[in-house]
């Protein structure tokens, strides 16, 4: 295949061929071969004479046609939110550490938590004959990927399950974890906890919304609907959803943050606010415990995900494994302070 | 090419060929050819009957074939130090970006700060013949991506310079940048001033040294051995680093830290020092401004770095750009406490 480098529509028409490295080394095309792909058969006077030629031209092997004939092409895709929020940042390095020791390289897109997107992304992998998908959807409906499935892909979804198919899904446990740091602010001695998290249609959102709303009931504590904020988590909507849980006549006394991006815009609002509020945060992040207070928060292991997820990604293509899983991990919770707080008055 | 699906060794032996799609619509394969790929000369009737097989047999072009016969494969690779490094987080995202404008998608690698791992995954992206590179180097020898450049792979160099060729790179100022830091420093009072920094063979370690250097010696200011460090950016040696500088009967009464790896360690060691040491650090980072005292920086723009990077890039791949050239991005000081403290005692 690599004689199609030689079509002057070629940006790589410079690069050398086969053909050029037998013609310089006085061999015919099947030695040369034999060489490039470590074959036996060749004397070692032959093989040094095209390693010299190989040398000399500055040969290099096209893996893309080698792969596309073997049908793998040692590549995989990881389609995630936003390669710039630090939560990815562990998780996308653990999946290329798996996929390295399969030596297989990772494409790496952001869906911008946008379906559409999403859809773009994964397509376009797929086109592009990747062997495996790991996917953070942004999505509620994976049904176009059904053929690339059937064809072969192996799919891995991570942080929010697959909608409306069967397929392998690494979960944290948001429910649990939301449960643990609501409780943990109720045995505190808070009865007006707020809870702002991202939008209601992801996943993760959801299900810490209804942890927090198990730990409301186990406390037998109705839930006041001004206490719960749901929605994008740029810093102006979460900002005003803390001020005016913070305001009023009665306002909260302590706010559950949904993740990290919402935990950082509450702790600029109560940094102003000059009164103690207390506060627990989904997910861990860097500086947490240098803040005064310490932010306590549920922490899960975004490296733990990506692994996870990358092994059985490759497990399921050398064909080990058979019907989907839906994976677990714990979450921990980790108190540095700020979610130790009384309640203020 | 689509037919090498069809042998038996293949994974995706069960994705449908454009033969499939002639057969079930009862057309030639030159028709279904012009339908996929938006050519003239297929009556409305035709191209609906091809669509319909299409959607019935959920046929997907195979974009891997196509990009290797027209010799582009719409594919860039961006290599950097570490994929969980927040400071990568804003220039992979906005190298994604403008990737995703031209159509094209993005490997995504760690070098771990290996220059062999660097020149590993580098060569295996060319191998896999990607459009173009984003490289931020590990290692000061590029002579080995000569072959690669010459072949027509447009290669662009961010963070730090290329070492042994001549190709385009975009950097941040960082010799004046820390030179203003440094300064900064010394108006505050101080004389005795610590520099922690990365190991001396990366180029932005070396060129921050420099500066700190200048910056120093335009004060008049003499530097003893002891006020530098340079050497790996894990937590143990910089804290060791730190609280060596620290100690004493003559200990400095400033730190400059060398990038947000180190600044990070710093602020953690006098968190427990219990006496104010001044502290501004090259690179911000999240939540800076909400410790006490807030952290004075030298911020250079990780996003633009990225972006300028990949439009140089895509430049470079219309045919645009003739001779590789040096841009270089200024740094921005932002004063927030920790920089103003006046010495100790």
């Amino acid at each position: 295949m690599p004689e199609i480098a030689r079509r002057p529509e070629n940006r790589y028409g410079n690069r050398p061929t086969m053909k050029d490295v037998a013609a310089r080394a006085g061999v015919g095309l099947k030695t040369v071969s034999r060489v490039v792909n470590g074959e036996p058969g060749v004397t070692a006077d032959t093989e040094r004479r095209v390693q010299e030629a190989i040398e000399a031209l500055g040969f290099r092997r096209n893996d893309s046609a080698r792969v596309l004939r073997k049908g793998r092409t040692a590549s995989i895709g990881l389609v995630l939110e936003d390669l710039a929020d630090p939560f990815y940042g562990p998780l996308s390095r653990a999946v290329e550490e798996v996929a390295r020791a399969h030596g297989a390289l990772l494409f790496n897109g952001s869906s911008a938590e946008d379906p559409d997107r999403e859809q773009e992304l994964a397509l376009a992998l797929c086109a592009r004959r990747v062997d495996g998908l790991v996917i953070i959807p942004a999505g509620g409906d994976h049904r176009y990927l059904e053929p690339e499935i059937r064809a072969g892909v192996a799919t891995v979804f991570v942080d929010r399950p697959a909608g409306g198919i069967d397929a392998d899904v690494v979960l944290s446990d948001n429910h649990g974890g939301a449960r643990a740091g609501v409780a943990h602010l109720v045995a505190h001695g808070h009865r007006r906890i707020g809870f702002i998290g991202d939008m209601p249609r992801i996943h993760t959102a959801a299900e810490r919304l209804r942890g927090y709303r198990t730990a409301m009931e186990d406390a037998g504590i109705p839930v006041e609907p001004s206490w719960t904020s749901l929605g994008a988590t740029v810093p102006e909507r979460v900002r005003r959803a803390a001020e005016e849980m913070l305001s009023g006549p009665a306002p909260v006394t302590a706010i559950f943050a949904g993740n990290n991006r919402v935990t950082v815009t509450v702790v600029r609002v109560l940094a102003e606010l000059g009164r103690p509020v207390a506060l627990v945060g989904f997910d861990d992040f860097e500086l947490a415990d240098l803040l005064r207070p310490g932010i306590t928060v549920v922490a899960q292991d975004s490296g733990r995900l990506g692994r996870t997820a990358a092994d059985r990604l490759f497990r399921r293509l050398d064909g080990a494994l058979v019907a989907p899983e839906r994976v677990e991990l714990p979450t921990r919770l980790i108190t540095r302070g700020s979610g130790e707080l009384p309640p203020a008055g």
